[in-house]
């Protein structure tokens, strides 16, 4: 038991270097010894983890959407679709290397030959934010109108662009704001007059949302439900 | 004179060439021998013109905002801007190399030493949509709340991630309905209403209205202000 919690740390220790220096220098000028200098492990464990490059690339762009910490529940599902937004701006605002290491895996064009599947973290954003509207609309928190594959599809996309923008512009500084202000102006368009005026997009939410999902994680039942200091 | 107009179509022909193998291989990969293969000149003319890698990129970063062709002047500024947006998408998703290219430098994240200023196109587009934004503000097509630099700055973003995203899941097969399903979605954010029920987002608008922007080129005569048939 105690050696496949060692296992365990390992290979998450090996994941978290690689995406960090993935972020840093991109898919195609990392290197396996590079990542080994990074973690400290041994050539021979990490091949006992992962078979080459690929391998460990492929599973940093597997793990973005996990990355994520869980924003406690809101009463209003949009709030709590607002929240995580906010909170992954945080996360690449503070510069969380698996996050960036992750997106910037993701956003790369990279070489058609490097065998890379780039649809595995965005159909995961995709499938997530089915799910989320999927429950607002039954919240009836959606205009009737609202196609829900359509509009998934438009977060995901916006989002990752709003993000390019500010790292481009700004190195980041700005993502948090960018990033409230993309998600009151698309919300504007799909959500019911009644529940919108009740969203708070202000940028502050972002920290705070950030801290009860970080405590979340660690200690799962230590925030109720649909907080009242934040819902 | 002719000799000058020979140097200017050589100059074209690199940035062209140069444009296409950044979008194939991306900024690093690419080198100036493959970019003398592709156009067919010699290398003495390419350093007439061009003093490094870098200078020629820095050129195809600069071009982007102008290789969109003028889409004509529509009676509704949202629609002009809505149009512009889709001709861009429609450039993309048939390939277009100088606009692929650029945007591929641009979104590619490359090395903080590769000297490479992304921020010249971003700003372009921000600069230009500010512009359009703010004639459709003086016209009374947008809501009194809407911030111009705010929104500028969220159309680019939104439209760069969009494009990412559908360059991911169908290598831009489905870019122009994806674009034209999120200018409907902003623009029912900050248009009035009167306005937007005018505005047509029709994907079939693409292919049209970039026939019309490519002759307006051509002929900057042919095509009247405000064409009935598309207006």
């Amino acid at each position: 038991m105690a050696q496949q919690e060692r296992a365990i740390r390992t290979r998450q220790k090996i994941v978290m270097a690689a995406a960090e220096l993935f972020d840093e220098v991109g898919y195609e000028a990392a290197t396996i010894s590079e990542v080994l200098k990074k973690c400290g492990v041994t050539k021979g464990a990490l091949y006992f983890h992962f078979s080459s490059k690929e391998e460990l690339a492929q599973e940093v762009l597997a793990g973005q959407v996990a990355a994520l910490p869980p924003v406690p529940r809101r009463e209003l599902h949009l709030q709590q679709f607002t929240d995580e937004a906010l909170v992954l701006a945080h996360l690449l605002h503070l510069g969380d290397p698996m996050v960036r290491g992750s997106v910037r895996l993701t956003v790369d064009q990279g070489s058609p030959h490097d065998g890379l599947d780039r649809r595995v973290p965005m159909q995961g954003w995709i499938d997530h934010n089915v799910d989320v509207l999927t429950r607002a609309k039954d919240a009836g928190e959606l205009l009737p109108h609202v196609d829900i594959p359509s509009a998934a599809t438009l977060f995901a996309g916006s989002f990752t662009g709003v993000q390019v923008l500010s790292k481009i512009m700004t190195n980041h500084a700005d993502l948090v704001e960018r990033v409230a202000d993309l998600m009151r102006t698309l919300l504007s368009a799909i959500a019911v007059p009644g529940v919108l005026l009740r969203l708070d997009f202000t940028s502050g939410r972002a920290e705070r949302a950030y801290g009860e999902a970080v405590r979340l994680r660690e200690t799962p039942a230590a925030i109720p439900d649909a907080s009242p200091a934040t819902a």
